[in-house]
């Protein structure tokens, strides 16, 4: 990339006036130098079966260029319209909910070949129409792209398929996946059970993994299409997306993001979060580093909030802070969900940068400040790159398998990776996404495991590798618990990992006004009450950090640290609050020689940084909060980039409520 | 009407053994002089297809004529018998939960040919049977008659037809629609998809209207059926009712109650409310203003509760203040559903007036007193007649349109109607209830408008013309902010009142710890915290009522008050809390020049007049509470009409416990 | 039996690897002398239709043997195999929910005769196998056998078919059961409608009784088919369960386990029950005084649970607490749900005896002990007898009834029941369970009858000899409402014992802020607010016992007592709290004479006792608390047998935590 985009989805097909050249005005005023088109627009496009009409992609792209804003062409495959419906009702996927019903977007069966067919015809039409354009910079697949639940008897015959292909017998698959409970096992390939109704969570999350590949492959196929068609320095895209709770929150459980971004050339995210009175920069920040994870690289935010919803309108300041937030983690893009509000159907209330009045408005002049900013400074914030040594490891495999086998309290998966990595975030520790296949542990010297329920004995054994070469690991509880079929370990839990772990435990009960106690505890303090489980650990080798405090399990281990090797394995063996989580990240940070300048300051001051490409060291400084604040500033002689103005050693500083400073060395 | 009419719902039907004679005498002594009967009994009187045994109806019609005991006889359509859906299981209603299953009541689609030809024979034969008989002095269509969320194949392809009859063309629909939205264009009719999994609001909407207008077809149907029986003197009439909580709340959403009650000579009602600890009478206020509204007229409560549910048996007091509300607001019957406890079946614990042993017992005892009031008053006391001046313009069309587009947090239209209605009612400020389209706004001199969210521009107009020429319009927030289409304006905010009210907004937030500042507020007073939705208003030519309290929105207003033209238009932008409201009106109701001396008395006492026959003002006072109560009687000499005792002016009077009492000038 | 059973469910099919010498070894280590196997396997004993592998029951069989542990073989028809639906997919239940799906247990209709035919194929094949094994003792048929709900086509059918024979004609059925309500009269057996849809209680309940019936006949059916093979000395057991509320609550509302059990040798049932701080031993009494009911004998724990759930996993000492539990409730046998934790599948995390690494661990340590002492002590703590006085009566259709016409506030036909019964049990008052057509009543001296809301005249009419005859009854309010077709009684209330009770109501309302006053309360006592519902209660020979304190209902009853010819009927007309239940239970148990020195104890100190086979009193005293508690020895000269010495008369004693004494007179 060469320069920052800063942009916004644009959609000429939903205007209710013609607005092109006064909506471009206002662009061009906000410094927007990227829209995004066409991505949900099929009916306009195709209004009939093989009936077409591009005019208004014709007329935006020629506008646009002659702006000079640059375009990203989505294929407008996520939202089917209704003739082809009504010609083939079968494009609907069947769902454990029964049949679809036509309505909204995303309700398609990914593997129809009806919907196949006219998805490549659209896809071939639309692409090969705007390739040669000038305006054109690059494309998006599909938009937020999952398998819809999937599940009629089209998909139920792959899936017997792939497992057939995968396991060869069914006396494995009754063995590998325990199918003689409850008088399961299948016994000719004949009898395989529709996955709708299963309740082996063996099977279940297996069937779960093959969906997530069905998107896999139907996006891989989209971008082999789209590929035909790019011009040199055109790009090709996806709008990944989080787990959704109103917000973007985690580990998305439908799709593999590691291997769905694969035949991609930059990855793409959407990123939505909480605003106001909590905005914590915390949700730009995972799905940033999530995502510039995929590709080791920087990353495209495709669509965030400008007003949004009523709860997320931005205070003075916001918008701003959001942008370069984006930035900090490795943005290359920040693009609004989008120029104008919708005046019909279903997202009337999700605001974009314009109210349904088209006026200027208070988020749309600051978004003016955004754009001018990122024009003046693209040169020295594009393309910043991050040398973390810090990693999470995540795992679509242990998410599903904890949606089997629910936590008692309903926290999910999630709700671990974040309890982790939101007391990471707090201390300023920047950190990559990592899976448990990955071959590059030794790039990092701490990895943080949340709840990697079920894995393959080869992860765990490379992770005790790891350990064992000096690196430090820090494990929460059900680490290790299962096999990737989520077969129980039938060794000593945690299950492969004990020996590193110096620990065992053979018993797990919920926690009832259970507090902690221990070396991790200061003397007279009382720790809050643990919560959602707790695992009752014996230690072999390890050193005991936190014991629960409780009249019938109080000689049980709570959280342990255990030399293993040259390094160092820290189990939590239950769910303790933010306070003591970050104290133990502290303690192993410090042990992996992490600590640093950086982690003197703390939530609400953010720090990210990374090096640019004429190789400087560029610090962003934020104030997650309403009141001003100050800080001392440790590093090199630099320069603030925003207000232009040098900055000495130790110099205090301050942060503007909702404040951001740019420092560059 | 010539008398007051008290009366029960009777089932010969359902009794356990024969009860007639002592049930009629039972009545007498109570002063009972009409019931209802036949409403839902169609499998009793046509056992089979084209089998009829009317003995009942015969039988229970003679006994009533003999003993001098009126009766209303209802057509019984709205429970049809298993025969018919045996034979016809088409008659019920799919619905988008899916087909039908035969049980309950209310579960037929009412536009199904078998459904209506039954439906027609069974009337005619019925009321061909009844209509010269002495006792009979009225009819009643079917029941609570809604469209039961019909949305069939059938009812689908209506809508289809319908949308061409007022639309004409796709192109016209795909805009005023918004289809273009996620593909939802509709490029051939052909192509029209079903309403039932639609996430297009204004479509959504739409099909509401339909399916309300099929209701209002439905009825008009039976009537003309009706009146083809009707002899001189006999009247028809429906049972309307209300958006159901538990009990009567508000604006009916399935059923357009003005269009509905046009063919009617008279509008009936069921009014259910809370009761003991929860009586206030709102609900009987509410609907009677309601219902004295559809055709400007006294109206017959023709189902109210006797001692119904556990948490409704009345307080010793409460069964006759409620029936003295019901006549203060206009009616001239009150009827109960239902004279005896139901043994089998579903509505048990709905009690009558008698129970399960049909033993005279306290209710009962009281009604007896009731019955005696009624018949000795019933010339001073019928055919109450209003002449208000201040109108609430209620609109179904804006609360489907809330239903599509929610309040954040869970509050819906009839939430908004109630928060101002129910303080007009504690006020002791009478109103009636109109609709956008009324023609008659110049009667008034004060409009309440709460949250008329999609209204066409003609209605804005013409309240703008209303306040121009110097009446006084209270808007709430969201008033005018879409179409009938429910597509927003694209203008400023509040769409088309925005001049009237002298103000703009583009943003609007869910208020979180936000309270009110400015002169609607004493100094040194802290108002209770905003709720559910506020506006960010920017007053041009308005006046500052309050701004919000909040460290980010303290610059915005947010109730204001505007001179326009001679009148004055108020907009609170927010849903303060019930004090604010009381102000906010107050204030107006001031500037209209309506407060009088009825204002000085506020709930717990409430206050009701009009004017009888003989031209003689009738004010009832009410003490809703369980407390004594005492006030200044400030009008001029008069008498009370339940003691018999002159009043004079300025006397202290004193109402008891639930007490009430009746003043004719 | 000659010996007390400690056992385990045990399931080689399940296993990851070979374990069953293993197995055996620890299980001989902690005395488990009976395993109970091949109940749920089904698939893996007829993988394919008609092939037969039934090597996992040979070999375990012949280790057991040589292990001298014996054997209790279920039939494995409750859960169904893969090839039989995809071969019958209509084996599968249609329910109210629609079709089944394939997956969980317990899914099948129970009438249909493709199901039938292969289980009775398995029964005869398996039965037939093992019948003559040495280590076989005894037969389980199916498991936890309920009707699923099936409603389906051919059960609506059969249904018809019952009503017809039960009731003869329609005219009848129209009458009992108020078809006539809401035009739902049937007047051809042709138009009778499906149950699914019914809104009619009465009939709904019927339905119900049906459907329950369906076990019934289910059950002894495969008993029939189980005694053909069955061999001198063996039994054959069912394993009954209860109302499920996430552990064994109350009684089970889909089968009538007085009629079900009848055909069964001996009753045998699972237990499970909150554990920890939760651990009360109420339903291990419970569970035991109504499976010891049903044959008036002693009975089978089948299954309870050792570490089972996070939130039940034992404190020490509480698994040998438990064990010794259900012995003195009559239990001649406690087995464990299951000896390993499963692996895969569904549950996961109901663990076993043993962890998933099948270690000795704290729970199962703790078992060793349990299975020494009940091998010591069999011969002294086998067959205990009882001789209650209390009988507490309930009934499947009272509780039917009670879910067609709910509560206001939610609690259920079972939350009453438990509110009385939980009493008797914390005042150490033993009782049995009777059915209302129990024609025994003579055999007790005091009946509590909880919400006997539907019950025939004649069961009442019992009742009323029995007062009359010097009996004590205490009931609850609604008891007597309406008679055996739910159709409220139109005599007066309480129906069918007013006169027995001496009092009448016929009002009766939810509670709101009201207490109670009275002799009942002390002076000065402000007693807890009342619950959940009231009656109105006038006393006519009766002593008010409490009045209910309320501004407007004070001059009505709550609680009376009436001597009734040589006895006396207490009437508790509301649901008071637990204090105030129990001291209407203390005056009751004086009045009948039952007051003894065990009702000097009260929980946490629990006393359950009974008769050996050598005609000695054996004492169990339980302390269920975390805390020691002492107390002082009131019976005669005794050995306490679990510690092996000598007690005198008024020695203090101690209880440890969690701690039990067993003393023989």
């Amino acid at each position: 990339m060469k320069k920052l985009l800063y942009g916004v989805a644009y959609y000429d097909e939903y205007m209710p006036y013609e607005r092109l050249d006064e909506d471009i005005r206002m662009m061009k005023e906000a410094g927007i130098n990227v829209v995004r088109i066409a991505e949900s627009t099929w009916s306009t496009h195709e209004p009939q079966n093989g009936v077409f009409d591009f005019s208004s992609v014709d007329k935006v792209l020629d506008a646009m260029h002659k702006a000079g804003i640059h375009v990203i062409v989505g294929t407008p495959t996520y939202a089917i319209p209704t003739w082809m419906v009504k010609e083939h009702p079968d494009v609907l996927a069947v769902t454990p909910r029964g049949p679809g019903k036509y309505g909204a977007r995303q309700i398609m069966d990914i593997t129809n070949p009806a919907y196949l067919f006219y998805s490549e015809r659209i896809i071939r039409k639309l692409i090969g129409r705007v390739s040669g354009h000038p305006a054109v910079i690059g494309y998006q697949t599909d938009n937020e792209t999952k398998h819809y639940d999937t599940a009629g008897p089209n998909v139920q015959l792959q899936f017997v398929k792939y497992m057939r292909d995968t396991y060869e017998t069914l006396e494995r698959i009754n063995e590998l996946f325990g199918l003689d409970y409850w008088s399961n096992r299948i016994n000719s390939w004949e009898d395989f059970p529709s996955m709708v109704g299963t309740i082996n969570g063996s099977l279940g999350a297996e069937f779960a993994k093959f969906q997530r590949k069905l998107v896999t492959d139907f996006l891989a196929w989209q971008v082999s299409i789209v590929n035909e068609y790019k011009q040199p320095g055109q790009f090709v895209t996806q709008n990944f997306d989080f787990e959704w709770r109103g917000y973007s929150y985690g580990v998305q459980p439908s799709v593999d993001h590691f291997a769905a971004s694969e035949p991609f050339d930059i990855a793409g995210v959407d990123i939505y979060h909480p605003s106001q009175d909590d905005l914590t920069g915390i949700e730009i920040s995972f799905g940033g580093d999530m995502t510039r994870s995929l590709k080791g690289s920087n990353y495209l935010v495709l669509e965030t909030q400008a007003q949004a919803f009523p709860n997320w309108t931005p205070y003075p300041g916001q918008l701003r802070q959001q942008a370069f937030s984006h930035l900090a983690s490795g943005a290359n893009m920040v693009a609004y969900w989008h120029w104008h509000s919708i005046h019909n159907s279903a997202e009337t209330y999700w605001k974009g940068l314009l109210s349904h009045d088209f006026l200027p408005n208070p988020v749309y002049n600051e978004a003016k400040t955004i754009g001018a900013d990122f024009e003046r400074l693209s040169a020295q914030l594009v393309n910043l790159r991050k040398h973390n040594q810090v990693a999470v490891m995540v795992s679509n495999e242990a998410l599903t398998a904890m949606e089997w086998f629910k936590l008692p309290d309903g926290k999910t998966y999630n709700d671990v990776v974040r309890s982790l990595y939101d007391e990471l975030y707090k201390l300023n520790i920047e950190c990559d996404f990592i899976q448990p296949s990955s071959k590059k542990l030794k790039d990092y010297k701490l990895i943080i495991v949340p709840a990697l329920y079920a894995v393959a004995d080869e992860h765990l054994e490379r992770l005790n590798e790891f350990v064992q070469g000096g690196g430090h690991v820090v494990y929460s509880f059900k680490s290790g618990f299962a096999n990737e079929q989520i077969k129980v370990r039938t060794t000593q839990q945690p299950g492969g990992i004990n020996e590193a772990c110096g620990i065992s435990y053979s018993m797990f009960v919920s926690p009832n006004k259970v507090r902690l106690k221990g070396c991790l505890i200061e003397p007279g303090e009382v720790s809050s009450e643990v919560g959602t489980w707790m695992e009752l650990i014996t230690p072999a080798t390890a050193d005991v950090l936190a014991y629960y405090d409780h009249a019938e399990w109080g000689n049980y281990a709570a959280i342990t640290k255990n030399r293993f090797g040259q390094g160092t394995a820290t189990y939590i063996g239950c769910m303790p609050d933010a306070a003591i989580v970050s104290r133990v990240l502290k303690n192993t940070v410090q042990e992996a020689g992490l600590w640093g300048s950086n982690q003197e300051l703390a939530f609400p001051i953010i720090v990210k940084s990374g090096t640019n490409a004429d190789g400087k060291q560029i610090r962003y400084y934020f104030n997650y909060s309403g009141e001003a604040a100050t800080f001392v500033y440790p590093h090199a002689v630099g320069r603030e980039l925003l207000a232009g103005r040098s900055i000495g050693i130790g110099e205090q500083l301050e942060l503007a409520p909702w404040g951001v400073l740019i420092i560059s060395e």
